[in-house]
């Protein structure tokens, strides 16, 4: 029997789906509600076909918000700031997937987001979604903000390596086309964004400054939409002196050997040498890998947009917060080929 | 210098983009306007970016429209009865590409199409844009209706074997995301599309009706949708009594042997034995295949639905109707890899 | 703990990965041997890269073949026959994926496979590995021949039909390129398959054979490679007299209302109302579809060809032949988007 | 009438066929002579489907070379060497496609190549096949080294910019498969090949070199394969103090106004801002496009890897040599949608 009620706000979209799919399968969690300003009345398995015969709920308005012990907010950006403000402290647990409180300095916030942060009296709330950097702020934490995907990606590739590389450090992101959500727009139509290798953010991509915020490092992103619908990776670009390989992997072996989630993939032989997202479709890994070049460094981490990059992200953090076993719900090791 | 004018309507859709691509590049025509209702004021290479360097040409509202010596016609079906009533003999030439006056009965029209013809009393004044097959009547016409995608490659692929094979043809067709036009809808969003298998139309796709009337065979159709941008194929399913494979290959040379744009494919080896769409793409050709089992008759019809299934047909059929090289504009042979 | 030992014959292949993938996530089995002639000695998560930290098995030659209590064998067709003999009765249990001992009838096999039978002595003691059709017989049975996977897709969605529709049928089969297997060839280099339409088999495909055994109707199957890396879909074209889709659904429902992995999918709205393989990557499910027009009948199937058409349906029959819950290790219930 | 005669060796690969297709369209050149090592006895279209009806040529050994005006060389690397020795002074024109003459400098070949250059006596003969930079030495050229399709675009890119931005570049490049060639391996099966983001050369690209050569900076590049067949595009990461957006399109302007396959592709607004290779597949093109965030530029350059990046530029290397219009069987524009 589930131990606790969940619901999700923003539940039509990618991330909402993702999560309705990792919490239907979640042995400790009902979802007894699911929300969507345009889709009320509809079931959710007619919009994520994948969910038939394993959930009936139907969208509710989020005006017509109900109590559950936790509440996963996946709305567009700016709206889960209202939202919070608006449930207020009868929400005991509150997981947000959006980007509104993931900069802790609204100044920042308002360099990269071109507006006023809409709620930052809430800001100090927020814990990180990111455990393996902040696990036993979860364990306590009422409020948890799940970083943005490529940022999530870049941090873990990173964050060992503070101290080793030099500070200045370049970002070259790809995403596939589920980062863009679930509204069509010429940008995502099909004969459009098919086969793309489409530079949408030349510079200033709005996870640079999570990266910065979270590694101490100046970070400079592109992000590129690349032929995938699942899938992220970031290429680290950085120096450092008398750095080795060997001395990479120890760097990251020390951070993560212990991490149920991180891979360290960095092989000399085989056709999957280095990370890549597409066997991570689906999974709550993120794979880390490097190589050196003289004074060059590059980090490479993969993992899934909608996984490791939102959703499976938000139910790791849930398991750590309950005490749960971490993996609980997250099992599934990805497929091959595919 | 150009010998004509030629304005096209519609110009900021896939098959508009396309015309306005291959009569760019036809050394006897002039675009002298290029049409649209949604575009207007932009320049045709913001929306076609192909035409970069190629054109300056900048989109103006239908409500505009100027004289040309050829107009083609590449609207949604149903407004381009409505245009060519509007412009009526002032209009020398009309080439529609849409649905409109493909069927030359407007009681199957009304079977297709739920609704009544727009416009019923002009349909016997137009050819059918069918070089190989009505190219006589193309020499003097003066309203073209290019067929359907779909219906052009099931068209060629079974008129040569009406009479040879008995009358009830199952026609199974794939194809790619453009020939559902450039509006961004849920059903073409990238992440909802790629890797598609999609039955859009299980029973009486609308074109069925138009192979029917071109070949007197009793033709049903189901089109799928599958992961490719351009490309069409159908797979015509007959039965026929002591039929070998001869014999359909010399019912095809018949046809076909001095058509500029229908190559006969059916190999013993090699990777691509049977037609496929993929080495077509931006070409005018149809290519057309075969198999016999027994009783059992494969025809196999491969195009380019923005090409022969489209834009390449209608420059086809205007070349034919000027006395120009039927081949003039029109040869680009295609890419592999692709 | 484990309930039972498996072994892997033809694990560095995709239908052994795919294999190994479950096995290895089943509670009550432990693979104990991967037997591989051509990768021997090397880790099992070199080939299969999802399952890095979930495995540390390497392979074994099949010359060293130990006992398990249950073998799966997954080797290329023809050199099953010769493993299952060898063998003997020693192998308590043997679960055959090739096309080996599909084919009751010898003189049937060596019309489609051009040879005659390896093992015909051996025919009669395989139960065919189709849980909706001999859940019974397979409660018991000590050999078991999984069957192809446009071949089960085709039965399952013709054999409810048998008696409803005219006895000929056509079956058109779409199938991704992991179908083809994990060898490099000319035919599956990536610049060559991708974005195919490729009638591979025009007539005559192997599984058509199977799908006429099991319903007892004449088969007319074509194969076409599409785009997609795992998923098949059948589409059956058929006749009757007088049947409406009210009459197909309830034979449907009739058939598969308590079977744990076929879904009716036939639906008027939604993007995704009849079945589509993408969203069933990695699951067991076989969905099922339908539509009628007069007096034609079209049926849909969709599955993966590594799952439901694979390793998933052997791993049912498994827990079938075990006692154990059907869904046992089968529950990823697929990703959307994808 | 054509004026000259050519020969291909290597016509059986890629770059092979796409100088085939470009050659048997221009109007001053005849294809006398197609090689291939492996191919012999076969007829050209049956390995590039493509140009079916437009060439009758079959494949002969690379030993029985006959003379012709021009040689063009497209064997792998290392072999080219060989054969221009063979040949020697009794060829009029070469233009070798390979790696083999790239790099001036001996022992710059030797740290990227791993071994002694094969010909290094040779080496002083050889024009860099870059129009846009050494269009004078190829008018009297008779030995012409085509660079890498990625050096190329990375060129194309950076070279208007040595002396504004800083020293060290960091070219982040994405690639499709058709630039791993025709030969069939694990790394280029259509399953592992699919939807990948393989970081194939995490530092040390051998391409680097050839752009520092060029360029004169200090380059580092990193190479991933992505979905696609065709196209490569660069991204440039570089620092400058005090440089504007206007800088570097002036700096643009200045080096390719005049240049008819140089476009400056950096848009605020529409699908495709910056340069994308889909729309480049078949064209020489290379698009270049640029960002500015303070000390930061970004560059970026797209192509087709076997047109502008290969067969295509080649093709324009002869133009300027033979003093015919630079476009001269260039003409195709490329397609959208793809």
């Amino acid at each position: 029997m589930a131990s606790i009620s969940a619901g999700v706000v923003g539940a039509a979209g990618y991330i909402g789906g993702e999560l309705l799919r990792l919490l239907t399968g979640h042995p400790e969690v009902e979802v007894t509600g699911v929300y969507s300003a345009s889709q009320q009345g509809k079931r959710a398995d007619s919009l994520h076909p994948n969910l038939r015969g394993h959930t009936s709920l139907t969208f509710t308005h989020p005006d017509d918000l109900r109590p559950h012990d936790v509440l996963f907010v996946a709305v567009s950006h700016g709206k889960a700031a209202e939202l919070v403000r608006a449930v207020g402290p009868a929400a005991p647990l509150v997981v947000d997937l959006t980007a509104d409180f993931r900069l802790k300095d609204p100044v920042v916030y308002e360099q990269y987001y071109d507006s006023a942060h809409p709620a930052a009296e809430l800001l100090a709330g927020f814990t990180p979604g990111l455990p393996e950097r902040h696990r036993d702020a979860l364990r306590t934490a009422s409020r948890i903000s799940v970083p943005g995907c490529m940022a999530n990606a870049a941090i873990l590739a990173l964050a060992p390596l503070a101290g080793v590389i030099d500070p200045d450090v370049t970002v070259d992101a790809k995403i596939g086309s589920s980062g863009s959500g679930a509204t069509a727009t010429g940008m995502n139509l099909h004969s459009e964004r098919s086969g793309a290798m489409r530079v949408f953010a030349p510079v200033r991509h709005r996870h640079e400054a999570e990266v910065a915020q979270e590694t101490g490092l100046r970070v400079r992103m592109t992000a590129t939409g690349v032929e995938a619908v699942r899938g992220a990776q970031v290429l680290c670009h950085a120096t450092a002196s008398g750095v080795t390989e060997n001395d990479l992997r120890r760097a990251y072996r020390t951070a993560y050997q212990d991490e149920p989630f991180v891979r360290i993939v960095a092989q000399r032989r085989g056709l999957y040498r280095l990370p890549e997202p597409k066997i991570l479709a689906g999974t709550n890994f993120c794979d880390i890998g490097f190589a050196v070049d003289g004074d060059r460094v590059l980090a490479v981490a993969a993992l899934d947009n909608l996984g490791k990059g939102g959703a499976g992200n938000a139910v790791q953090c849930l398991n750590i917060r309950m005490g749960w076993p971490e993996c609980t719900g997250l099992d599934f090791v990805g497929l091959h080929p595919i």
